[in-house]
């Protein structure tokens, strides 16, 4: 079978998600790379719209779709980043919004994500299941769902991120992104591979939720009941039917992150990049921080996935 | 008595200081904007080399110093920001660098100038003047003086962030920037009213170091003895020789923040912008949130002048 997407769809939606998405800045560190021994570039997407990378593919399905499927609406399950992307990008066209969140979703993805004006459904992560929820609103209401990253417009939205900082930075040995369902690092890697078919992709995920690590390694798609990590974005409990063949083909290693790693990543890119980037945003910084990559790679791409925590989390880092 | 320097001289600074400084983006918010009634462009001199914009005029100073001065090295005093920026001017050039600092500056900025490698002289902030120190210093070495401010080239260094800022967005109704010695915002109303004369030029003052808006409402150079203001960057205790008849002719107010305000807006500017500002960096954001402008102003360029705090002052926001 293809592979869901292809370079030419990441370049559409690059063009298609204008009106919504920043052009975010990368940033370097000497203190970082001093750390890291190679040189880092980071694409922040935590200074993206919404804070996180999410609007990219949000808005490229959505300014996708036709009127008469705006007009009954959209729907959509997340843990908070993609839900308010999928918030921002339905106020901009219009169309009513419901999105299915985990009660215990961090206090400021909810307080962001209601601010846009969206009906939102809470729901218990360790009894109910949120696909189910979800299925139940479409039925009732007819929405088209947004999933949060097993579709190619989602995929291929998310490619954007690493093809901006790619061309901002030319040639780099490697680049590395966060692995939830595999979303960002799917498109990432479609893009960087057409770019430079030389280029070495990675992805960073934490040891709590190891589902795409294990998957990676059996060539199937495992599940991890109730992953366990201060990474609330990356706790998808299974890699996506079109995301991981992407990633069993175009991804070298997947390099798995402490949540103590995660934890001195977030507040080394705070106290010397001056950012605030989330505990799941940190992973593949602390994955570079931490020397857990191969030996030789001297340049290297690093996407900060998002910035949205709560104060009160951040203090006790 | 013409002014010490003229739009020319930012200019030609700009130029000069291109080996050494960062041209740092510019980020908006939706949130901010929401709350400030205005449309805000934030400067991000704290993601500037060194954490804060004290790069550019050191550089500017430092990079157009004659061999022989340079061999006989660097002198300067400082509270932090200053300090880590002769520290690094002065490596690159490859200058030895004597700083006499306050003994209770914030631990982060003594450690990050500590780490570039000059020769650290610390002094009680009660009962000693930085000065005298220095004096003593460059009469025993015959070091050149690099001041924090009251220096032409420093202040046309300074000006370049806004430089980078107007030209970036365009024509903005006014312009905003801390106010310590004066040295950034003389810079920053030199260049910003020659690129625009309409362009309203504002600086923004801690209650407690309200030395320039004293200054300022008598026409004379007012003296606050040991301001006291969490903004450890804006503390010194009059404005400058040189800089002060450029605030007096451009600025049209100095707008006062109390260190509330400024707490309020460093954990505001970190929760929706997703960057750390030091409390001195955020004055002037803290000026347009809480309202404190003239009506009127529709678009309005703000420089967060740093971004160097300790994590354990941060926690207590």
């Amino acid at each position: 079978m293809p592979l869901a997407i292809q370079a030419d769809d990441v370049r559409a939606a690059a063009q298609r998600i204008q009106p919504l998405a920043r052009h975010t800045p990368v940033l370097t560190s000497d203190a970082f790379n001093s750390e890291a021994g190679a040189s880092v570039f980071f694409k922040c997407e935590n200074l993206q719209r919404g804070g996180a990378f999410k609007i990219r593919g949000a808005s490229n399905l959505i300014l996708s779709l036709p009127k008469d499927a705006l007009a009954r609406g959209i729907v959509t399950y997340s843990s908070g980043n993609h839900a308010q992307a999928v918030a921002i990008a339905s106020r901009f066209v219009g169309a009513k919004a419901t999105i299915v969140m985990p009660e215990d979703a961090p206090r400021a993805k909810m307080e962001a994500t209601r601010s846009h004006g969206p009906t939102i459904v809470t729901y218990n992560r360790q009894t109910e299941s949120r696909e189910a929820i979800a299925a139940r609103v479409i039925k009732e209401t007819g929405g088209t769902v947004v999933p949060p990253f097993d579709h190619p417009m989602i995929m291929a939205g998310q490619g954007t991120a690493a093809m901006e900082l790619l061309e901002e930075t030319g040639a780099l040995d490697a680049v590395i992104t966060p692995v939830g369902g595999g979303g960002l690092i799917s498109g990432t890697a479609t893009i960087a591979k057409a770019l430079d078919a030389r280029i070495r992709v990675f992805a960073a995920e934490p040891e709590g939720a190891n589902d795409t690590y294990l998957s990676f390694q059996s060539g199937e798609r495992v599940t991890v009941a109730n992953p366990d990590t201060i990474a609330d974005g990356l706790r998808s409990p299974r890699p996506g039917e079109f995301t991981f063949p992407v990633v069993r083909e175009k991804v070298e290693r997947i390099v798995l992150v402490s949540d103590r790693e995660i934890r001195e990543t977030v507040k080394f890119l705070l106290l010397h990049l001056k950012i605030l980037v989330e505990p799941s945003g940190a992973v593949p910084a602390a994955a570079v921080l931490f020397r857990k990559l191969p030996p030789g790679i001297r340049t290297i791409g690093v996407v900060l996935s998002g910035g949205n925590i709560d104060f009160e989390e951040l203090v006790k880092y």
